[in-house]
């Protein structure tokens, strides 16, 4: 079967543009026994893929989160039908030994929810709060990025969970959709607003938890405005991700976790695989309930699928950035 | 009775001068009821204090560790004779309540020692290595400053527990110290070397733990030679501490703790207080068997005090920096 693929043609630099992607034409035979042939309906994009692409080949298949369909099965555990979400994402038709692939099911929640709220970027914000941040009920959360798919699960969290959520994003329609339907109890517009000072109004008293997702006058701020004892989790750091040459100088107050003994602590999601059952439970239960809500950002085809990945670091999106395929 | 006392004179502006400081003599009173009197014997100066110089009150005595014998008590627990360990130091005579004394034994160790390896710096090593750096058995530690009271402890508490000791320090006569006297299995200049070189050679295989004294190039260089899972308990950033104006930078690296699951943990000696006992078990004892050695640096008299302090930031103390009141 023919099928379309996202090639690395090459390695961006800088913000990625779309001549840094190829599209590329494949024909992919039967499945040998023990594999199984996917058509992908979904394909995410996400912002730790730029990094990935520092080292990441030129001139081949990129992967990536991707809800597929099974079309033709030679394994024993997968049948015509069947939905997986596996890592060969950027393209409409894979073949896989079954390694990777995790069922889902299409009743439970919405196909795309298992590449967001209820995929990596969910897990990535449970564990990154409940886990690395120890976040206990109660306390004041700041997020950056907080309307993507990570951090508004956060804030949501924090929220359902008796804190305070504060957020920041990039726009006043997503600083209004902080507050208004994801519940944030204060958001800014980071780009209007002086970080330092928005922290201070939303909560005199300090914060927490700062969870990080972006690096620059941020970072800076939360250490400023952190309680004693306070925790920083660090999921990412986009604001210099497309750094060229000379990296971004990081926060010049780093002093001040020793005083106030903080902890900044980087961390992947990989490491939560044992809270899978937890958090399928919780965040499920939490949407049946309407207690948290998500966001998507879809764009349609394969064609697409640069857009969408560069949308990212130009703040096109608003929550969950994806690609429908089929 | 007439004793000598410093005064901060007023705040200083980058690297203390001896004009900040004032020379001071006051008349102590016998001690009333409940007080007793002390003559101070030692007193130390450390790094931390320049952060307290930003905030301490103009125009009064400063406070700081010290060693004084009891020459006069009203005060049930103490009696004339005794030695202590206290908090008002910068001064030959004080007169106190009797809180925050611990009274010491001269027979155990040098007097000087208990505001040394067996006081704050050797307690802030102790813990700040094996509670905040979660030190295991046979890792490998990078520790800056190494020379210093903390430095000198850390690493040498890392080479008795079977793991690799790196050392930097500010002149090849240090350097030699810590290889020869202190045991350290690797050291380098860090004015004349590049650190992240020197790390490189030294583990070609990544350390464990960058025990933070400093800030500034070395604390970029252990995050880029940092293993995965690696732990930086910051004690201090002695290179900002005298900055003026526009503080200093930070790593511009910190986005490699995500992948690598760094934590950098700020941390102050008063959360270890309830590992005291068995750090004097342990200290005691390796100074006792040979393993584990201190250096000093002594200055005479009250009026060398702000030299001293000074010195610290000159690089000019090899080992503890005390000064010898009587």
């Amino acid at each position: 079967m023919e099928f379309k693929e996202v090639h690395l043609k090459s390695r961006p630099k800088g913000v990625p543009v779309a001549d840094d992607f190829d599209i590329v034409s494949v024909d992919l035979p039967e499945p040998a026994p023990g594999q199984v042939l996917l058509r992908n309906v979904w394909m995410s994009v996400d912002p730790y893929m730029r990094g990935q692409m520092r080292f990441a080949p030129e001139g081949s298949a990129i992967g990536g989160g991707a809800i597929g369909e099974v079309v033709a099965s030679a394994h024993d555990d997968f049948k015509e039908g069947d939905f997986v979400e596996h890592h060969q994402g950027w393209r409409e038709g894979a073949l896989s030994d079954g390694r990777g692939l995790r069922k889902v099911d299409p009743d439970l929640a919405p196909l795309s929810a298992y590449l967001g709220v209820l995929g990596m970027p969910g897990l990535t914000a449970y564990g990154g709060l409940l886990r690395t941040g120890e976040y206990k009920d109660g306390e004041v959360v700041f997020v950056s990025a907080a309307s993507g798919a990570v951090g508004s699960v956060v804030g949501q969290i924090a929220r359902i969970r008796g804190g305070v959520a504060i957020g920041s994003a990039g726009s006043d329609a997503k600083v209004t959709a902080l507050k208004d339907e994801f519940g944030f109890h204060h958001a800014f517009n980071y780009k209007t607003a002086e970080p330092l000072a928005a922290l201070r109004e939303a909560s005199p008293e300090g914060i927490d938890i700062y969870f990080e997702n972006v690096g620059g006058p941020q970072l800076e701020a939360a250490l400023e405005a952190m309680k004693m004892w306070g925790r920083i989790p660090i999921c990412g750091m986009i604001s210099n991700y497309n750094d060229q040459g000379e990296p971004s100088p990081g926060p010049r107050n780093l002093t001040s976790t020793i005083y106030k003994h903080v902890c900044l602590r980087g961390f992947v999601v990989t490491e939560f695989e044992d809270m899978r059952s937890d958090f399928v439970n919780d965040v499920s239960g939490w949407i049946k309930s309407g207690e948290l809500k998500y966001h998507e950002t879809v764009l349609e085809g394969i064609d697409n699928a640069p857009n969408a990945f560069i949308g990212l670091f130009t703040g096109a999106n608003d929550g969950k950035m994806l690609v429908k395929l089929a």
